[in-house]
């Protein structure tokens, strides 16, 4: 197999001048250890003529990535543009009617139409290859569907979008409130033209959604992820679960269990001292837990040129090396369709609520808790100045029912100022 | 690809029988993964009567490894009989010229023998797998090799020996002396027959030379492993580290410099609050530094029966699936033999010293260590009863030629209660 691996390369952002600075650099690093030369025959973009820092002349040129796709010349389509569908889907599926494999970081593409690309591809004897649409660096998309295959998963986690974890920590670092911190992260060029794909957890939905069809060898199924922003988050909950030796993260958690598929995105409260409430900043990290090789955790750059670059070039030595694999780990007409959970698995919630200050206003709510068969494992009225006393309370183990009916109840009380705040507590 | 993968499994310690337990337990979903059943035709062991706690009866029984690795019933040889000699190394070199496949998790074997057996492997065509020989469950050496190829590696740092970090951390916990602790893992079965492998570092270095070779592209050279156990780290070192924010962890660190190929296995100070500082009991945990991703940090079991029989199902899956790489991730034929380097990086240093009484003894420390050319960082005397003094000192960076020459001219002072513990700061 000493023929070159040759790639068509759509897209020439932050990631695609990633991948060609690589492909540049370290020709007889790869060549030695894929057995055969990796290059570049043509690229294309949306404009021509940006400089763009790395030397494009010596590849061809197209303006349509499709047309890009279908080349002769291209053994394996590299789709770096990005976005659910358009121009990356059309040059997906045209890669694949041509006979040609796909790596791909568009995580959007893959959640939305996932099942119907993998069954295209594995028709066509074609591969698609994902590993830098999750995580960024980390080859945790490897890990789950080949290391550890010998394993029945039994859930998956995940702090997965960056500017989430950013916003949180700086938030408990400074004391500054999420309007600011927020404010902040987006001169400093974090935050997605629609921030609300990262505050809104959906950037890291789409990634879950992923994690979850290899994991327990279903469809992927993003529409079926609960989904829960960090935009309700105040700096009080990050004190408050700080004192109680917490911290929030916006958590991916899957896992199948008698009552179906869980996929929740959702601000939890984590152990501070446990590596998920360890992660600070930028950094993703990724826990997977199998019943015989208990947990694993994965903790790399969750971004950024290199690390990206670097897992989009994983996917494309593993093919250079002539690896074929399932998009999903198993067979695309195999997977099935998952039915999502009626009820997840039950936690502890922290739950956060300011109570009138009248007596009998912590009986109350004390009775509600009671009734809906929720019991309280630690309690905290902070002292305070204004009319209402901040209150939190860390619950036992409770179903989402319970605690729903419970919180329904206490919004009707009279004593409460706001509607009050529940964040689940992960164990980790 | 439809034919079942048959395997030979040699050895029915705690790991063979976990891999007995994977393959009859979850037979539908390794065939759902790897597109075709995988089974196993015959096992050995050194005797065959003893009650496992798995049927074995409809396996082939041989007692020779030898005529397993040969049968034309096996399609790959599961060697998990340990020792870097004797039969272990006779069935893998004849299953490999019986044109069969190996997986192993024999890292003394391959520490040993891994060119030779590399070269061998590759002139007939066939694969050495060998996740199961390093850190336990966790996969860093498909991370490594795979899913991090697009990387000049850096370095890459382990803690990869349970039994000496859970020494290190019970230490920690309880202020008991390293001589109680370690009779205490006697007790709880955590030491090798011959406890050198653990306490030694032996152990830790043969898989640290591993991952070395698959890192810099070199032959596997565990004669270079520079080796430190943790023998000499008293509950002094450990209460004065954490004193001054650090943890003492037996640390494997490879790199690749200039000066050549750096494989030390030795006790070093690591920030307490870094990934690495923070790991607890028998977990293992690895970093892998690339020139692209930056730093990837993979924490899970070092031992057990589940997780390293989940290492040891990956590379089989992997083989099911048709996977065929370089054993340590480039032809044999083509790694390097690296030099040693003949220095370490510079790196800062703590000592421990006990200085008598006397006026003047710190100033004198304090000028051996300036004519060495050797900056202080931080120092801390302690108060005491006794007549000796227990003196702390953090250096500057530092070349270890410069600190030699120092602790050599430390040793012939007149104030010098003992020869100065020196512990290398590792920055992670």
């Amino acid at each position: 197999m000493t023929q070159p691996l040759r790639l068509g390369l759509a897209g020439l952002g932050t990631v695609g001048t990633g991948v060609v600075r690589i492909v540049r650099q370290k020709a007889d690093l790869l060549a030695a250890r894929a057995g055969r030369p990796v290059t570049i025959t043509a690229v294309s973009a949306r404009t021509r003529d940006t400089d763009r820092g790395v030397p494009l002349s010596e590849y061809d040129w197209e303006d349509d990535p499709v047309a890009l796709a279908r080349r002769d010349d291209v053994d394996v389509l590299v789709e770096l543009m990005g976005g659910s569908d358009g121009p990356a889907k059309a040059a997906t599926e045209a890669a694949i009617a041509a006979g040609k494999d796909v790596v791909t970081a568009n995580k959007a593409m893959l959640a939305h139409h996932g099942q119907a690309l993998a069954e295209a591809a594995e028709a066509a004897g074609r591969l698609i290859r994902f590993e830098g649409a999750v995580a960024g660096g980390i080859p945790v998309i490897k890990v789950l569907t080949e290391g550890l295959a010998g394993n029945d998963i039994t859930r998956v986690m995940g702090v997965m979008n960056g500017t989430c974890n950013y916003i949180l920590t700086r938030m408990q670092a400074t004391g500054l409130p999420y309007a600011d911190v927020f404010e902040e992260a987006r001169q400093l060029g974090f935050l997605e033209a629609d921030p609300t794909l990262d505050v809104g957890g959906i950037d890291a939905g789409h990634k879950l959604a992923l994690m979850a069809a290899i994991a327990f060898g279903c469809r992927v199924d993003f529409d079926a992820v609960e989904l829960e922003g960090i935009e309700r988050i105040t700096i009080e909950d990050i004190r408050h679960a700080a004192d109680m030796g917490f911290r929030i993260k916006l958590l991916g958690v899957s896992q199948m269990t008698g009552r179906g598929l869980e996929q929740r995105m959702s601000p939890c409260l984590v152990p501070a001292d446990s590596p998920l409430g360890q992660l600070e900043g930028g950094t993703n990290m990724c826990v997977i837990e199998g019943d015989r090789v208990e947990q694993i955790v994965l903790r790399g750059p969750g971004a950024g040129e290199g690390p990206t670059a670097s897992a989009v070039m994983g996917d494309v030595m593993d093919i250079a090396r002539g690896m074929r694999i399932s998009t999903f780990g198993q067979p695309a007409a195999s997977l099935a369709q998952a039915r999502p959970a009626q009820a997840a698995t039950p936690a502890p919630f922290y739950l956060r609520m300011a109570l009138q200050d009248k007596p009998g206003a912590l009986a109350k709510v004390a009775t509600v808790l009671g009734e809906a068969g929720v019991s309280i494992d630690r309690m905290r009225q902070y002292r305070h100045d204004a009319s209402t006393a901040p209150v939190l309370i860390v619950t036992h183990k409770t179903t989402r029912n319970a605690l729903d009916t419970a919180l329904v109840a206490m919004r009707k009380l009279d004593v409460m100022a706001y509607a009050p705040v529940a964040l689940r507590i992960e164990s980790v």
